[in-house]
């Protein structure tokens, strides 16, 4: 998300903003601009880039203050053009633009519950549902209408709100993820961003993080903060700074590439590795962690997988008898570096483990001699409800495996992974909070917030492994 | 350049390879396959997966023999589809498909010749000009006029020819560029590249390289090489491995990643900072090296610079002043690690220096102390005439400029390059040839091969600096 | 609009019907399918041929029930995606596609009145609309809801209404445009379409219209059609008769073609021009009342003016400058035909005049001696508020000047209008209604329906002219 | 062909003509322009509107001066966009773009003994042969060479030749198709065109057509044609009067449209059908005929027929099943007219006898009682060499069926043709020439033009019916 108010290409910066965040999402993008009170929205599917591939749609989309989304399809979403943000809703009082990232566990319920008395939605996405919570609210104001909505949701969700006169930043009551705000260097515009790698893309300076279960409101008169709910307790998603964010953002102070190499020497603490000959990290998003390990052990640190960086969405997949055949897209293991020697290969997570095995199997083929697979996460072993899509239970490796099961199923030689307490050291927060303010619920089942509508789901489809985590024997 | 023979998806198989060839050009690309006799060509501008973005485009292109190109539009060429590769001839009496790399310096004057007696050429490529010259041969057979053809030809050339009954591979008598052979793994298809690591897309195993001054020819009968030109003297053009290649490719044996990191060695020891904080590598061309400059100098290698990696070709450029104002979309600086640090940047070279002057502002602006700037090749100073296009000499900043004058344009605080005889022992070729086999003109101007038609307009512009080089003074 | 019940390949019904529905609308198209309960639905902007393009797009539309709909956009209306037809609402207990064809008048303030309780439109189309009603109405059974909820729509409006059970037309208590049902000849599917031209294009056998007020219930037990509204009041739009409707269709049994040849007769008896020396009509839509005309009058009929089929939305528009050089692009005068002789025009209506004007310069141009222009229909003197977008009234010609003054403008020799009369003797239909069951609004004012939150702005427009008619005076 | 001089948006002025002469050809499109010394080309598939479907495309091609072509894909040729024109050829020491239509037919002799020389084809045009013949020629000037060149060709052709300082308009010495040129009636440019509603679509007025084997040379200083060949005799293709050109076209003088209704009236006389009910022409070519057969008949003149003016080349197939369940989507039949009437059917022309069996069971299927197919030319038995693609001998109906056997093959209640007396009445040629000026080979195999490497193949398959014909026999 990215919202710039009072700039005279806000269209423009939007673009630029949301060009740092691509790796959020690859699955839509979506921009709203106000232009002298008149609102203009585009959205499409695909890339940031596909979506304005003509240079002519982002000059119709001339303003001064804009939000923009790139969109992430969760599994089990409806992918439709009608769920990428921002939503524009045009009312005969007002017009409105809003976008989110998160998810809103109790959407079902409250949609049920609209639809009863005659709502009609057209998406499942959790903006229009706030919407439809602040047209039915009787608050005076639209402020008073809004913090009246988002009062009544439950889980990780940011929102980005614009109005004519006003544009709101809402953070959720653990604030999952972060949203910062700064001031552009050139003109003083506000900026709000999902990373502060935007920031850079924009030349803004950064002011502040939007806290816990606090709104920003930005007017022409200037930046204020709200609070609209007091019970709080800040709990920023682990992943975020273990594989999700760009390594240039910074969240609550922290670098994410520093946070990472402060991972890798963490892992090599806890499970090292000294026979072997090298540590390998797997491109792009683990060379942060494998060089923290390397310095870390006294191993060298080599380039022993070259990722290809043509691969788009475009690219015509092989049959399935040619990818048997040893067909190679994206990854390449260099023999020249690792043929006969024993690598540490260090990677961020495990979420299916057939990523994983596919790797071992690249690097046996290229000759390596022995492969210890080191991870900078404790075991997935619980769904993320909060927005980060780390897919169903069905498919969390570590749900249904023991650590000795997923080491041969991968087939390295070795397998180990970054203790929960190890995540919390190698991140170094320091809020006065459980996990000092980090969310750690997918590695030991402990959320944060309310569930909502998935509680009862998720003790359905509860495994044997994941009761021995809550019952603490694992 | 990539060629298949006898494989039953020649053409999705040569797609797979050229995919992995796509960084040696973005301009186009192009495939000619041969089913049953019948050739069937297509070509088109961008990267190869924008013009095969049509699955039903490659399933039309079925056969068993296969050649195809990734197109790079050198400057001073027209960059239409006509000059793009592969070229398909059809004549009464024979069908011949041709597609090369590099750069022929003699082709004006012998067009203008042919043109004379009447020739009609469509494109300003050299694989119409090799055709040209076969068809005028009188030898008897068709590789006797093919040998004829290519031994009035001068400079840094790779062919490709395919006909129903046999498949070329022809190497310029300086190897200024590898060509490579294998076989499939699987039902031991022969296999012929520009690189190594089409070998890995397509589980090819390495047989041997094509030598200097030689062709390849395969047929259903086998695979041999014969020798067109005597007067051979091997040079391999030192910047395949300085920044072209894969890091997964090998070239006489030497691969491509640990070249890097050598030279990356030898230029701690020629170049040392040893009172910096760290070392930060450009991605993704100079990360090799910089951890090699880190390990010889035991100083941290740091991620300083993120690439954003959904910058493609359909990106909208920021207007003058947007960028003024400090946008950026290429690479960030991570003000988390650079922030009042002494750092040694490492990059493969310097062209116009214009990237290494947005380097070092951007890196000060991200709050560097120190930036001291680290090259792994000499100044270039120099054009390449063999197919390796270095721009004009208008635009070499080193053919212009002293070292010193270039540390105050680009603004850093020191600057240092790799010498020539660095070059040649970070590389670690063992030819025995001039410079142990590699090609250096574009540091020494020392040319290895005729420049023909260039080498009045060389003559003619020399700069004060390139004479000083000539004469041993720099 | 069509719709198909029971087909096992409805969506390639559909798009079948839907082309021949094509003249009805060139601004968007789109279609919903059910398959199996599950409902897809797809809608673009363009002509139907380049909303599916694809031909995936199409078989991705499986099912066996299926409505479509080609999009008009008015003017005043926001012309994006969001407000073309079909639109496919999810709910908690139900699926609902919609599509509408005509102008609900009352609809401004039946959304502020919703709106104000709480509801969140996405469009400004009334087939929203209708669905909002259904769901706040607290009828027992979906078809209650629906009748409950037509009811209180004032204006000229036709529904396609598709649940997993039913498919439901509505026709307005005026009829104002037909809407027939068939059986096809195959299988025996139920089809419901705008025209008849459709039931050609699908193999379908005619049965009946719906009549005014009345829906008809479509279920896998069979058909029935109800009357919801007993205050009915027959008035089909003259317009469709006179030039909208293809040729090939038939409206309370009578075919366009012949209607409009009759047109042409009437018109030969009330403006005749016996001294012309050919009759002339403009193509496409006014040739059959041209040959009726020259039958009539004893004339020959001749092909004065030239259609380019090839004229798309893609042509590429001139320039003022090489407009005013006279550039041509859709029309043209045939010199050999028309030059030095006197001409007998047939064009079906006159709208803003500039199309009169443009035609009689090209004759002149192409050497006519005299045109004298034949109107199959009144002058139009009031916007229509049921449908057929004729423009504003700032617009209209007719609402402006005398029939003496748009002779001059236009610059032909003579001008001659049908009466109203005329108009409903040519017609030729027969129900026992005013006008015959004509609606001649747009001629005299006279709106058989209630205008609702249109009435006030044009009781403010009126203009001298108008308030003539409406008194009896013109 | 359309080319045009001296006129400052000549690249816009061509798209324009071009797309006048759209219904010339719907397979590709191009265009090349000169400004100031340097020519620019760009061709494409497709109708002219989805090649330059970009505005920046044409905005690119700006100049003063150019030639453009609307591409036929003769049946036979490699259909790829090589072979679409114009042709642009960059030599040493001049800059000529080519193009051409018609047929040369002895092309392929002239291009093996060209290759046998050395020559290298890119296509199979005979715009390139023509520019290696130039390019071979010893005379002394450009234009002594096209002469030369142009002297050696056989068959029916029209050249366009752009070169910096002249336009070039080459006409075959039996002048199969015209060329026509003007001037612009503002600025004065000057316009060469193969038909004349190209004149009407870019404001220029006609002066003169070139003569059988003359060209006109187009300069700076003027206007001036020359005679390359002195053996010519006139014959003019009299299909382009019966169906392919524009009605609005004006060939030796005589408008098309008249010549149409004339070949109509004539038909009525020689195949007459008193008791008729009605004339039906089939849509669009045979609209002026059918009503001249009217006027002459005394019978009325109705639409029985519609054409659906959107089908375009993207529509989507029906599946065999629903066409055979009656889908339509081109042409459909209206019931309201035909039913239980006795039908005039009047088409140009029959080739394959598919379309005339496909109407008749349109009509059949709407009701129609009798249906007398009527064909305002002579069965067309023998193929068309000159450049006029009316498909191959095995395709030709009338070339294997007598007249009987067609009646009952297509299903009509009966069939006329006109006579070929008939068409030279009917167009109303005045030459001093066999026919009058025309050529009607296809109708009774007297080849005016010699057939050069097609002659032995016609010999060869030569049926029964054709040599009855030949011998006077039928």
């Amino acid at each position: 998300m990215f919202g710039i108010w009072n700039h005279p290409e806000a269209g423009r910066m939007t673009y630029f903003g949301l060009h740092a965040l691509q790796h959020r999402g690859q699955d839509g993008a979506g921009m709203s601009v106000v232009n002298d009170g008149t609102f203009k929205s585009y959205r499409g599917t695909g890339l940031l880039s596909e979506v304005f591939n003509d240079s002519s749609r982002l000059k119709s989309l001339a303003g001064n203050k804009a939000i923009g989304q790139i969109h992430y399809a969760m599994s089990g979403q409806r992918n439709d053009i009608d769920n990428i943000g921002p939503f524009l809703f045009h009312f005969h009082d007002q017009d409105i633009s809003v976008t989110h990232s998160g998810n809103v566990t109790n959407s079902r319920s409250l949609r049920k519950e609209l639809e009863k008395e005659g709502a009609v939605f057209h998406s499942t996405s959790d903006s229009e549902l706030l919407v439809h919570l602040i047209r039915r609210s009787k608050q005076e104001t639209f402020e008073g209408r809004l913090a009246e909505a988002v009062k009544q949701l439950r889980g990780g969700f940011n929102f980005l709100v614009l109005t004519e006169e006003t544009m709101y930043g809402v953070v959720d009551p653990n604030c999952f993820r972060p949203l910062s705000y700064g001031r552009t260097r050139e003109g003083g515009s506000t900026v709000i961003a999902s990373e502060t790698c935007a920031f850079h893309a924009t030349g803004t300076d950064f002011i502040d993080n939007v806290r816990a279960g606090h709104y920003i409101v930005v007017t022409d008169e200037g930046i204020r903060t709200e609070q609209y709910e007091t019970d709080t307790k800040i709990a920023i998603e682990a992943m975020e700074y273990i594989y999700f964010a760009r390594p240039d953002s910074e969240f609550a102070g922290i670098n994410v590439h520093s946070a990472r190499k402060n991972l890798g020497r963490q892992l090599a603490k806890e499970q090292p590795c000294p026979d072997a000959d090298m540590v390998i990290g797997v491109p792009n998003s683990s060379l942060s962690a494998a060089t923290g390990y390397a310095e870390a052990s006294g191993l060298p640190y080599e380039m022993g997988l070259v990722k290809n960086q043509y691969v788009g969405r475009t690219f015509i997949e092989p049959t399935k008898e040619l990818r048997e055949q040893g067909v190679r897209k994206k990854l390449t293991a260099v023999r020249g570096v690792v043929e006969n020697k024993s690598i540490v290969l260090v990677d961020d997570s495990i979420v299916r483990g057939t990523t994983s095995k596919r790797l071992v199997q690249l690097l046996r083929e290229a000759g390596a001699r022995e492969i210890h697979l080191r991870i900078t996460s404790p075991p997935i072993r619980f769904p993320n409800y909060y927005g980060v899509d780390m897919s169903s239970i069905q498919e969390l490796m570590a749900a249904h495996y023991t650590v000795e099961e997923m080491t041969e199923i991968i087939g390295c030689d070795s397998l180990g992974f970054l203790s929960v307490d190890g995540v919390i050291e190698g991140v170094g927060t320091t809020f006065d909070a459980p996990n000092k303010g980090l969310s750690l619920s997918i590695f030991n089942g402990d959320y944060p917030a309310d569930l909502g509508d998935y509680g009862v789901s998720l003790a359905e489809q509860m495994t044997p492994i994941q009761k021995k985590v809550l019952r603490g024997e694992l």
